[in-house]
């Protein structure tokens, strides 16, 4: 029997949970394709910047998935291209040719086209990205600890997270307690007080998608962090010393991380279709992308509104992972000559971790901030954690740290 | 009272050992100075190298073990060198004085001169060579998967490493295990027959250091896995594709692994002192440096013979550990005005391992190979891991590699 070719671009969360709907199906062959050879799981990237995790612990060989699957294969490489007419995804190392496409290569940082802050802030959508970060923040306080210069010290230990959402908050807590509890032991001669660490908001709260009363908590527990938080302050420059801010004020500092917004990975322009603000691609009901037969976009390169008219649903790992799992099974409806079944999705709400034991999570109407909210963000992510070894490290780490704040990853390591 | 300044040069195994010997001291305050802000365990280079342990895990904060020790401070940075009549150690930096100076930069890979080879050939000295061969070593699979030229896909499946010791051998035995029973299944395309592996030394036996019997014995343990061992083979040359013997012939690989010598870190050679033919400082047997008064030499920077005209002491993790310990109590007694004693040093003998639960093992008139030796070479490594967590994890991982061959490390991160 002829098997349809299903080429999957982006072996994320998406493309991962994808391919492994398709993995044993007889009638499909599968053809992964991703410039890592891990999954990430991109929610836990800000422990891997603040040196709790170890980047093994949020990556996941994608061969270890299917390797007793053989109708599906991996292939590493950039994808550079989609080749609608010749129906082939243009790659680094060659064409790959589909009879199906589904386009889950995730999404990249947005820095709204403002060229000099792309050159000098940290970006962290990425390992290397927020390896980077850890480097950063660990240089930035033995520089500081050897620095006479008042001026050149507050420099090196003020540290800004830019945008409010989830990012940005757990960043902010993140870097908060690395510094505040982890490592004040660590430098015998550095005064601590001197430490400045800001998260700064274009908008007039903190976690848009929650309601106002979670926001406003995350940003009371934020403070009690020591973090200055600044609501309705938008960056226009960033020479890599000097942060402008559109009210005129200035922020000195070595160290700003970018987390004010995403776009859709290039790949994704490369079809003849409808795209929102964000470069997702606009989607029909069952994830099909509208006027490309053959072709679907899920995770953080569609963009599919539940109702018309309604908010397009939210780029976060759940959400990814059901519409892996839908889109391959419309895939196979469509080899089977049947009809393709629109994505149904239950929101499951949204939750926010403000550092060690302290979290806001709004589930439906249920709201729910510190320790216990915590406690159910610990798990839900523990559990979408691919790989029994991590789950089982990452716990352990977690417990560490929460009873003597361990950052066992304090160490520079780059190339 | 007035304090003596001792200057550390060198975080490592013996470095960091001086300077807890120091800690806590009440008549010298001790700076400790490395370009890491870790401790290495080299000893385990070679299974980050080969994707069986995280950084996180040979590596230690440099900072966690002087947490509680007002007398002694880190800095970070390179030391440019030695400016022994202002009594000051050149650093990036600055200049940091002292009254007393440990040289314990430990080494660095030794190409004999061969700039070709340098440039081409992957040293296995530092934590990011480490990673650039574990990247090295997955991409070559990943690229020769996808190769459909038979020449080029050979040139990929040839893995080289050069030089017969304990790091040579150690390394060829775990990148056979690597592929041949970790990898195997992750490549549903990939003939392992084409793989080739193969470990030159230039003398006529591998492990030099121990007795002939246990020489023969690893070479044939490594013959089992697929190593192709050759004796009395001189590398001449490498461009990245064609590596060239002295007796005139090629082998066609892009990976080669150069383990066949080191040599005392750059910042060794900034005394006025005799040196030997590694770049080592002669030392006396209180491991001062002869002619140059209150500077001591340990480790890879020491080059000592207990009797005249005695082989010097290995440089290896025991002698460097104890020479810390001995010359920190050295500078103690000086600056008690009391006479330098000589060092005194039993030989723990030598062991290395092939592989999973395969070693070979010399203890003074003690040789054992095989299970029982890599079961010593296992505790006594896991013991000398600093970090409990460390020793947790490693051991875990040792286990979960030992039964079902796991390398939870497989994957490409990198800048």
């Amino acid at each position: 029997m002829e098997k349809a070719n299903v080429v999957i671009v982006g072996a994320g969360i998406g493309g991962v949970r994808a391919a492994q709907e398709l993995a044993g199906k007889r009638n499909v062959h599968v053809t992964l394709l991703d410039r890592n050879n891990y999954q990430l799981f991109p929610p836990l990237l800000y422990q891997v910047s603040t040196a709790t995790l170890a980047t093994g612990e949020i990556a996941y060989p994608v061969r270890e998935f299917f390797r007793s699957c053989r109708n599906v294969d991996f292939r590493l490489g950039e994808v550079t291209g989609v080749d609608v007419k010749a129906r082939e995804v243009v790659t680094e190392h060659g064409r790959v040719p589909y009879d199906y496409l589904v386009l889950a290569a995730g999404s990249t940082t947005n820095f709204f086209g403002n060229e000099e802050v792309a050159r000098h802030a940290f970006p962290m959508k990425t390992m290397e990205e927020a390896l980077a970060i850890r480097n950063q923040l660990i240089r930035c306080l033995e520089l500081a600890e050897q620095e006479t210069d008042a001026a050149r010290r507050k420099e090196l230990l003020t540290f800004v997270c830019v945008g409010g959402g989830p990012t940005g908050v757990e960043e902010a807590g993140a870097i908060s307690e690395l510094i505040y509890q982890s490592m004040r032991k660590d430098y015998h001669h550095l005064d601590f007080s001197e430490v400045d660490i800001k998260l700064l908001e274009g908008t007039g709260r903190l976690l848009a998608m929650m309601p106002e009363r979670l926001s406003r908590d995350a940003a009371a527990r934020l403070a009690k962090k020591k973090v200055d938080v600044r609501l309705e302050t938008m960056v226009t420059g960033y020479d890599g010393h000097t942060l402008m801010l559109k009210d005129g004020g200035e922020i000195k500092t070595q160290t700003v991380i970018w987390a004010a917004g995403v776009k859709a990975a290039p790949v994704a322009a490369a079809l003849d279709a409808d795209y929102d603000r964000a470069g997702r691609i606009v989607v029909n009901r069952d994830l099909s992308v509208r006027g490309v037969p053959r072709v679907y976009a899920i995770g953080d390169n569609a963009s599919l509104e539940m109702e018309p008219g309604a908010r397009p649903l939210a780029t976060v790992a759940p959400v990814a992972m059901k519409e892996g799992i839908c889109c391959a099974r419309n895939i196979l409806r469509e080899v089977r000559g049947e009809e393709t079944e629109p994505f149904v999705y239950k929101d499951m709400g949204a939750m926010a971790t403000i550092g060690r034991s302290s979290a806001v999570l709004s589930v439906g109407k249920i709201h729910a901030e510190g320790f216990l909210a915590w406690s159910v963000w610990l798990w839900v992510h523990l559990l979408r954690l691919a790989g029994t070894y991590a789950n089982v490290t990452v716990a352990l780490k977690w417990v560490l740290n929460y009873f003597n704040n361990a950052r066992l990853g304090r160490i520079i390591v780059e190339r």
